[in-house]
């Protein structure tokens, strides 16, 4: 049995948002079961920092075996299907490249915003940083509109392992979210039954501990 | 033949930075063979922006097929060679996972860095953030201290793509890296051979172009 850790409980705006959601969303388009363990305080627990060296979650544990990072949770378990990750080796190297460009050519921006929005928001510097912040993530996004295109899906017409990525990346901040190509897009990747699923897991697992 | 884009001449701060660097590494770790593709103003060249949508480099070209962010070029060179990623589906998924910890949990913190220190040093807002970028960084660099501990590789006793990607992050900003394990860490991966031809490769383009 395939285990995710996943807090019991974070403030309001972080629900519906904690990185679990990316490991149950892939499960549930793999079709494979899996269990929560809820986690209190994992980022300051050292038996959870054992297992996971910067006290994120999730970690995916099965069989004795331990992986971190949602990126390569995701990749892994797309490996086990094609919901995720096309057999195709180019096709599937496309889907990887949607996937890391999420983690690492969008996400931090969008980070930045909220830390200067959110994280950060009553400081001086957060203030002066915050419209060059936001203008920064607006334009790779605007790159991302146009690469997107009319295409229901950023490699075409078929889901990826990347556009799970893509998508949970672009919920963080809606509101920078402005294109309709990339408005349309979140809407029909959340409409997904996987989706659905995991994001109702993930919420009733918090309303479990209230 | 495979080609991989990279600048023809950037700033002394960033000649040897440029991330075409990782996939050349990737490649000569493989041992195949391949073409730099030198462009002048790839951000914002309209051609360069069809095949990355955010005018970033390197891309990698082969047999007229386009693939670009370094994460997804380097497990792409990866899947053919087994002095990046080993064939057990387990060791392969904790290669995957350093490699997304390098761009995901490292390199955004040390890029914030770079971003208050370099990037935007004179403003008002940088000076305010730089202490605690710094901080947050650090603390970062001190878990993957901790995780890597006395073992030669974030893996263990093998070298592997996250240790190349990770080792490239590491570089961005040396005087981050204090803990004696990171450093010798470094020292250990930047002396393989394969890293000192794709180093003196990407140089040696500069000083063509000087």
């Amino acid at each position: 049995m395939i285990t995710i850790s996943a807090f019991r409980w974070v403030p309001t705006f972080a629900q519906g948002q904690v990185r679990d959601l990316r490991a149950r969303w892939a499960l549930e388009e793999a079709g494979l079961a899996y269990q929560a363990r809820l986690e209190f305080g994992a980022q300051e627990d050292p038996e959870y920092r054992a297992l996971q060296p910067f006290g994120q979650v999730p970690i995916l544990e099965e069989d004795g075996k331990v992986l971190f990072e949602t990126g390569a949770i995701v990749l892994h378990i797309g490996a086990r299907s094609e919901a995720l990750l096309p057999n195709d080796l180019d096709a599937r190297a496309r889907a990887t490249q949607w996937l890391i460009a999420a983690l690492s050519s969008i996400e931090p921006h969008i980070m930045n915003v909220v830390a200067v929005e959110l994280f950060f928001a009553d400081q001086d510097w957060a203030k002066q940083r915050q419209p060059g912040a936001r203008e920064f993530a607006s334009r790779r996004l605007a790159a991302l509109a146009t690469a997107l295109g009319d295409k229901p899906y950023l490699d075409g017409e078929r889901f990826t392992a990347g556009d799970l990525m893509m998508t949970t990346v672009l919920r963080i901040v809606p509101d920078l979210v402005t294109d309709p190509r990339l408005v349309a897009y979140v809407e029909r990747c959340t409409a997904r039954l996987a989706f659905r699923r995991a994001y109702d897991a993930q919420m009733g697992d918090f309303s479990q501990a209230a």
